[in-house]
């Protein structure tokens, strides 16, 4: 068929004022990481077992079935192309429906790596690369997530036999949530109290089976099963998140994971030379990733709000002439391209997280644990901050689509329910801002001590300067300063803390102040992880970028990110004496016309993120931006339209017009 | 079965300072408005057909065909028990599944009241009365939603055969969204540009038939369908939301609704005596229905997280007691209790709108249209500001209820999905609020001119005084001062108008200068309208409440919900020069022990909402606290836990296992 291409954001495109290959670059990271993902998205893409079409009518068996077959398909396709490990990780997040290899490889591997000894891992390990075994994560129970020392599961040693028991106890110890654990797994690290000869050790990883190998049904003792429905349709239903119960089973002696403690065969607790530290080092890889994926769920989310406000018209027609598009409201860009700056800001910022992990990897194997309390802190800080705007961030793109953002072929309901669980799982992100806090306001205490500052809370040696320091912002164009605007951030986070750490003196425990003061800990910790993402977008920019236009580009979005949340957050700027009335309005002036230098790069800024109209699985969000004749078409493949008179009409619509339901009470 | 009754929440019910069955009354309105929803809520609940369990987990055709069974026999019970039009519309509120009769009896029949002419009303409300006919609202296209005046539908005079020649020129001006449309309506008022000899008299509603009555299917020159699945399982896609194109479809010419202006039998277009503005009345009643809805939604999802909280137990366990109640959280407190006032907050303000849309019917029957812009205004941006807040408050309830809030089961995922579009339509709610932006700007540029300000804007008339201003607040305990408060609210609402006002002063072109403040217009709108809602809370408190300590509650409540607005929005304040930091650092101090104050009333506030367990249809939220055995059992039933090995493990589960599929490629 020889149809012509339609480009309706072909006019948009040209207005760019950058080098769009150049930025695709810096969003990919790099050359070759550009080229991986083109060619493993497009690979996907014109897969049809891969399509996403029908995903949010399927119901859950369907969906479920759907899931098994993409991901047995996905292993062919990795095995037979030989794919390296970094293409086979790009081929399964392309497809883009979570399932429980994303357990599998993300949590069962990487325990058995860091939670193992030697032996075990070169016993599990190629059992699980090759998929001769599939494993999940159990750690949450039905009555205890983010309190891990309060499972209830326990695993008692037994000396006549070598063996553990691991039992269930309580309806509340139930492991409840593990994802690929319902229906699929084989196995599982599960975490249970250890119990030596009556003594309780905590909580501890066990490699336990699951099912049988043979014929996939549960061993004796365990009983498992799917946990049931969750948020949206689509989204996370294609995984079996599950329940699962120990009546007494028992596992060999080996399969607890051993590499911080063992249990010899005599019955004895020994802990062994690795710090139990050691395990915190997992903890930064994951959040890591998570930060980068925040970064890619909100930048989907923008690029379909984008296009299509770039496309929708409304109001403004002059003499009758076309209707301005939505994007060119000022209240649609004041919502929109923030989040567009904070999309690039958090591509920036997990970059820097993935050098953090490195350096952290590197100074582990050197026993240095000095840098831990820093990372953790930070990388939970970020975990929390990037996945809660990101939830919100979605939800607003979605209303800024109006009517058509509520069809789930606009793929904005799909993205936001698959995503919000983000928030809650690898952290509660509450309880992960209250870890942050306790960082902060130690580190406070510990001022002056001579105690050195690491990595992100350095800034805090120049205390005496931000508790005085006042911004020398007189004219809008100075906040386009990055050493201004980094200045405010920093007397502002930092006061914070120190306010916190001026209240919490007034109280006689500690621990009561803590509590109470809780809320406003909080947002000190909010403050200091926003004034990270603002320093790591600043030293990008620092960077050697190539591309014509494109340090520009960066620069625009740096001042919108950074000068949106002084907006955002003006209350706690002013409150610190950080900056005046005059500074703030200043800040909101420059902000407006920044709006306006971004606009016309708006399209060309999507773009660079190189999504497949197959990734972002939305009408609204096409590259061509031809909707409407799409969204037509879409709307006639619902079930419900498989017959013009619906199923029930005769049985329940008729009658009541025909009046029979209602001369039934005469 | 003689089971025993749990009540887990039993201790926290007998914390109760107040009299819960009183509150009851006075968040109801009135006893007999509590005795009506009492009996209507438990009858539905007692009623199988009403039942919710599946509704997650049914495919479209199945939940469609399930809520047309449940219209049908609403309807039956409504003749054969002979119910009042109050009862009928409760139950059908109780049996919360949006329906085609929500379009039929929430937009058909009005629009028909509103804007036909008596012969009109005469002739087809005792049809529509009778549910002889069904009927929607079709007035979204697909390219045209918020701008009405932009429909491309054309409704065009054949003087010849004395009829209107109703046709859809386009593919944008497909009907789009109607609920009722899709599958069901037999009738709809649409809603074209009049077109008379060749003239273009802007847009008018139409009644057209659209199906057959004999046998359902559309009649000739109309297409139409249903527009697919939209956002959540379950949720709004039990509604058919459809899909409409005329291909020059003829209606009698007394199919047009002519209450307003006609066409006669010569084709001259004559307006009549009854003023457009009369059309505005229905505005404002269905804006008051949708702020009362906010109050019901949001207090729903509180109400769940209120009860789980109480339940959740997590941290803080001391010498192996039981751990700390999620609720005892200050963190947690703080993001739960401005919710709960928020609630109440908002069932007052509708309770306001309701008398205020009762003034303004009988002023609009004496031809006095002098109120109806401040009317129109404050409705408009009420709607907008109560359904941001409740959308976002569902999900934020959602998250305070950890992992499991995640469930279907928990009831949270389908009470937002089912909320969210209300921030869409009836206005989008940025729309609406430059729409109030535009009327404060109008009134402040008046001040001063003689011209009276009406209702909400009253305030305006002490602008001298607003504009100098300072608050008296020296100690924590000022703020509990309702005067005090308002003040501060006035202060910052009139303040931020005229900061807007003076900006838009330096522009040469009014319209260019409100299109660049756009974003600073609307916050300045939504300070406003916050500031009727606390101002209505006040004036609530200052009747008669009758009832041991319920008053008390209620003063309680209104702090919290006017302090935790003044804590979020401190930059307003501030930058206004409203308030100090310090005062604003006071308020947060009072707003502490508020929370503990409120906190032992916690569940007994949100019983006194009296809703079912039915209607709350959640799991977490269960009256008695019966979380966990009911979560458990809840799991089992989905269609996954069917069969223990799952559909589709032989085929692609096992061959990976089996390494059949890796082996493929040796
Ligand atoms: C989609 C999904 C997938 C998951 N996958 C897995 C998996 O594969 N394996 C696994 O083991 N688990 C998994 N989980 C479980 C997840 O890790 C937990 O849900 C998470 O740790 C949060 O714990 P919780 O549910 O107990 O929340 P809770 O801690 O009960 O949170 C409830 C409320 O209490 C508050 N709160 C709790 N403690 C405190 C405190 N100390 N101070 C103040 N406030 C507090 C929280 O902020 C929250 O508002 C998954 C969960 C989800 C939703
Ligand atoms: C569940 C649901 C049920 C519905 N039921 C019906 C029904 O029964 N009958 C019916 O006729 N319709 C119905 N509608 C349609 C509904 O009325 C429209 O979706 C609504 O009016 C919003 O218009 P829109 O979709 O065109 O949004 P748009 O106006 O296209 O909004 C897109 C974006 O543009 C922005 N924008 C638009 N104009 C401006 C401006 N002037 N200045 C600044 N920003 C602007 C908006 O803020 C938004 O961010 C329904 C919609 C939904 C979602
Ligand atoms: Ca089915």
């Amino acid at each position: 068929m020889a149809t012509e291409r339609v480009d309706n954001l072909a006019g948009e495109r040209r207005k760019a004022e950058f080098d769009v290959e150049a930025m695709k670059i810096v969003w990919a990271g790099s050359k070759h990481d550009l080229d991986v993902s083109d060619r493993i998205a497009r690979l996907v893409a014109s897969d049809p077992v891969f399509g996403k079409d029908t995903r949010t009518t399927l119901d859950r068996k369907e969906l479920f079935k759907n899931t098994l077959r993409k991901v047995a398909h996905a292993w062919k396709q990795i095995n037979e192309l030989r794919l390296t490990e970094e293409e086979a990780s790009r081929l399964r997040f392309y497809i883009d429906q979570p399932a429980y290899v994303d357990l599998h490889w993300g949590m069962f591997l990487p325990a058995i790596k860091g939670q193992g000894t030697e032996e075990q891992q070169a016993k599990w390990l190629p059992l699980a690369y090759k998929m001769q075994i599939i494993g999940c994560y159990a750690q949450t129970e039905l009555g205890h997530g983010s309190n891990v020392q309060g499972l209830e599961t326990t695993a008692t040693f037994d000396p006549q036999t070598d063996e553990f028991i691991i039992h269930s106890p309580t309806l509340t110890s139930s492991k409840w949530w593990p994802g690929g654990l319902g229906k699929v797994s084989t196995h599982a690290v599960v975490y249970a109290r250890l119990i030596v000869d009556g003594k309780d050790y905590g909580v501890n990883g066990f490699i336990v089976q699951l099912r049988s190998l043979d014929d996939h049904s549960p061993l004796p003792g365990i009983t498992v099963g799917d946990i049931g429905m969750k948020f949206g349709n689509g989204a996370y239903n294609s995984m079996d998140n599950g329940v699962l119960t120990f009546d007494n089973v028992r596992i060999p002696r080996d399969q607890m994971l051993m590499r911080v403690a063992k249990v010899t065969r005599e019955g004895k607790y020994v802990p062994s030379d690795v710090p139990r530290q050691i395990l915190y080092g997992t903890m930064v890889y994951v959040r890591q990733g998570i930060v980068s994926d925040a970064s890619i769920a909100l930048s989907r989310a923008v690029t379909i709000a984008t296009r299509y406000s770039a496309v929708r018209r409304q109001f403004g027609s002059q003499n009758g002439g076309p209707e301005t598009k939505v994007i060119d409201y000022k209240t649609q860009q004041s919502r929109l391209f923030p989040l567009l700056a904070t999309a690039y800001a958090y591509r920036f910022v997990s970059e820097w997280l993935s050098s953090l992990y490195t350096d952290v990897t590197q100074r582990l194997q050197a026993n240095d644990f000095s840098v831990l309390p820093e990372a953790h802190a930070c990388t939970a800080g970020l975990k929390s901050l990037t996945t809660s705007i990101t939830a919100d961030g979605i939800e607003e793109c979605r209303k800024l689509c109006g009517g058509h953002g509520y069809l789930c072929s606009s793929g904005l309901p799909e993205l936001f329910a698959v995503y919000v669980p983000t928030c809650t799982y690898e952290g509660d992100n509450v309880v992960l801002q209250l870890q942050v806090a306790r960082f902060l306001v130690k580190t406070v205490a510990q001022l002056g001590s001579g105690e050195p500052l690491v990595g992100t809370t350095a800034y805090m040696g120049r205390a005496e300067h931000l508790l005085q320091c006042k911004s020398s912002v007189q004219n809008p164009e100075d906040w386009l300063n990055p050493d201004v605007v980094l200045e405010a951030f920093e007397s502002r986070a930092f006061r914070m803390s120190v306010d916190c750490a001026k209240n919490l003196a007034k109280f006689s425990k500690p621990k009561e102040g803590f509590s109470e003061l809780s809320a406003d800990l909080v947002e000190a910790a909010i403050a200091h992880c926003q004034l990270i993402v603002v320093s790591k977008f600043i030293d990008k920019l620092k960077q050697d970028i190539p591309g014509a236009g494109v340090k520009q580009q960066l620069e625009i979005l740096c001042s919108i990110y950074a000068l949106h949340l002084l907006h955002k957050h003006a209350g706690e700027f002013l409150s610190t004496g950080s900056l005046t009335s005059k500074q703030v309005a200043l800040a909101n002036d420059i902000l407006r016309s920044l709006y306006s230098k971004l606009r016309p790069n708006a399209i060309a800024l999507v773009d660079s993120f190189n999504y497949t109209d197959h990734f972002l699985g939305s009408v609204l969000g096409r590259y061509d931006g031809n909707v409407y004749p799409k969204l037509y078409e879409e709307a006639w493949k619902d079930p419900l339209n498989e017959t013009v008179v619906p199923e029930g009409y005769h049985e329940f619509v008729r009658p009541i017009l025909k009046q029979h339901l209602r001369m039934a009470r005469l």
